[in-house]
């Protein structure tokens, strides 16, 4: 083995600090190479770090010629003396470098990675993740996604609410029959958990509100911009409430603390990528299915809204009320889960709703049923066998409160935010009916 | 439908809030009923909530006739009169009260919930985990669990790592070919992740700095008390280290982050189950693989420590340095996986530990290879085909900086924070050979 290092990394200065640190002091720096600048005198070098970038400025003949046989993205370790440069990125620079390689020369990435926007399509990203997520634009949106989850469990975790970990693999696949992976267990047939839906259910009985961060699995039989066969799911659920509305409050906060987790530790992902972040509403507005059908011109027999609905509806809500947010409650129970709480007094409708934010269905969430009788006349009526759910149907004779709760697709949130027209731009590696890989 | 609540969720009053207020109020709690107690004259009724226990006195006797027919687990809406009573819990108590069921009368639990120590063993547990897990022990175990991952991001988040979601659904099981699950993914063959392994890695040519917490999914064979089908992996993995005592520094800060987490989100949880928190030295004490044979009367040969071994290497440390946790450094090459790092001078031994806390391995990690050289030699040394990891191999090729990592079980910390003979009984749902459900 060939030493790999030399400065601990206590001593190692970071991008964003360089111009911190006194003009004509040593310093080392360490990261990517990002960019070789070959002038007749001089050649810039820009190091990536995970902080950002900084400039070195080479202009003895022999680190010239040493950096010839660095390409972009080889790891290098450079020390040098800070200098004030008011042109440089964040206004200091390091000269008169010495170079350590940390590894060997690297290939040339599939993409120029320190170009302003990244030049080819999805097919060559996704084929080379490993290193097209260096491109700045793609660490940015990611780094959004990273901050949203901190946002929803801090939001979360201030409303008493209690992190789980529901099983992934589960033995029966009633909560929706379609589109689940089977996994060999051990010889028997299990099924990948398409939601932490009935966990999330029966831990309200354990802690009253409980929030899961974790992976969905979904198998998606049709190429779509919006859907993955693995993604993340922000979910939450919460006991003692009156109805939906309730639900709606908590999701609120929940969003409100993904934006400000944003603002506070990824605000200039957010600003490289142009993001024009909402204002999340004191309270959300709200308008009833029914209505929202009447409003868009549909046929009031219509059981779900379309797309376009969706974005007239959502342009409606920035009109009325200035919000980029709208609830649509009341969505027929014939399109509703077995669990779903009807609407007292019109058993038509559900005590649930979907959140449209920008003209997309964001997040589906309403109240449940809790009575045990209530769940066997489900159960009947939806022709679904007790016996497959009996763990589940045990916490609800067993004493369940009223609850409710919803669900936010991570990656769909960030490609709201940032405009990615396929979900597949803002996930780290995307999992689809033609991807397993890498 | 009938009405199911008539308090709004602000209005009510958790059981930890009762003695702050006034004597002489109204008030009104929500919860289970934890306990009904009938003496001659008086039923005391308690309540149980997300924040504990509340006592109310019941002296009516048509109120008493109610609570005859509202068995333990029933939820119900109870609204009294604030009394102080040092004898109550907190307190406090709620004197002639009203109850309004908000479900049916629950059937009788498999285990009496309220008595201190839970009254089965660990089959009925798990068989009725929907409803057991509501026993204070049970739930106190877990917010031990949730505490120390909310303790684990915040510690590594304050360092600068960015977290990440992997992929849970690979195409190649070349980490460790035994012990996987193979799901039908659209026809073809695909694998539940082992660990986040080679993706924390790639990761760390894009951030420098991530972790994960989420789930993992070993098949094994074998009925042990310490391995499930499913656990919860707390993951780190970081660059620009010089060798895995940096790595240590890292793993030392998210312990102790998960340590003051515990007490501070979970200390009453902590208190009831009687645990004796580890005091988290400023560094942990570390002994070479081959001292820590030496040191036991082991054959210098033997490539792993027995737990006869670590139980003698964790009671020594304590001895000799007061601490619970011992790193054992530079175990063989030959029983650590192709990535890993060898010791600089004497490739027999690795740059990678196992941290022993009270005994029992808790933590595997260490220094990771990063040059393209060395990976396709020690793909060659083990036999594996690198066109199996070809995404995987193209970050070290595009440049990857000295990095290294660990990873945490979830479960195994809780069970010995908890002396938990069984990792079971400190998983919410755990998955095994013999258990799908629920």
């Amino acid at each position: 083995m060939q030493p790999t290092h030399t400065t601990t990394p206590a001593l190692r200065v970071l991008a964003r600090d360089l111009a911190s640190l006194p003009t004509g002091e040593p310093a080392t720096l360490a990261g990517w190479i990002h960019r070789r600048r070959v002038l007749a005198s001089v050649t810039f070098l820009v190091l990536r770090d995970r902080t950002g970038l900084a400039q070195v400025v080479v202009k003895d003949p022999a680190t010239i010629e040493q950096l010839h046989g660095l390409p972009e993205e080889t790891v290098v370790e450079v020390t040098g003396t800070v200098s004030a440069n008011d042109s440089a990125p964040g206004g200091a620079e390091l000269t008169a470098p010495t170079i350590i390689a940390l590894t060997e020369p690297a290939l040339p990435p599939p993409v120029e990675l320190w170009r302003p926007t990244f030049g080819a399509g999805l097919p060559t990203h996704l084929d080379h993740a490993a290193v097209t997520l260096r491109h700045p634009r793609h660490r940015a949106a990611w780094q959004l996604a990273s901050a949203s989850m901190a946002g929803f469990r801090s939001a979360l975790g201030a409303l008493d609410f209690t992190e789980i970990a529901s099983p992934k693999l589960v033995g029966t696949a009633t909560e929706s029959g379609a589109n689940v992976f089977t996994v060999d267990y051990f010889g028997e047939t299990a099924y990948l958990a398409q939601s932490p839906q009935l966990y999330k259910q029966m831990l309200v009985g354990v802690f009253e509100r409980v929030f899961e961060v974790g992976p969905v699995f979904r198998a998606e039989p049709h190429d779509t911009v919006r859907h993955l066969a693995q993604y993340t799911s922000l979910d939450a659920e919460l006991g003692f409430i009156r109805d939906h509305r309730d639900v709606l409050v908590v999701l609120r906060a929940a969003i409100a603390g993904m934006v400000e987790s944003i603002q506070r530790y990824a605000a200039e992902a957010a600003a490289l990528l142009g993001v024009d972040l909402p204002e999340v509403p004191a309270e959300f507005p709200v308008i009833h299915f029914r209505d929202a059908l009447a409003r868009v011109g549909a046929d009031p027999d219509e059981p779900d809204l379309s797309p376009a609905h969706e974005r007239a509806l959502s342009e409606w809500a920035k009109t009325a009320y200035g919000s980029d947010f709208l609830a649509v409650e009341g969505y027929p129970m014939a399109k509703r889960p077995f669990y779903t709480c009807p609407q007292p007094g019109d058993e038509r409708w559900s005590n649930s709703f979907d959140l449209l934010f920008r003209g997309l269905e964001l997040t589906t969430g309403g109240q449940r049923l809790h009575r045990p009788s209530d769940y066997a006349a489900a159960l009947e009526r939806t022709g679904t066998d007790p016996a497959l759910l009996g763990g589940y149907l045990d916490a609800f004779s067993h004493g369940m409160p009223p609850h409710g709760g919803f669900a936010i697709g991570l990656e769909r949130w960030v490609a709201r935010l940032t405009r990615a027209e396929n979900v597949r731009e803002v996930t780290l590696f995307p999992r689809d009916l033609h991807r397993l890989a890498p």
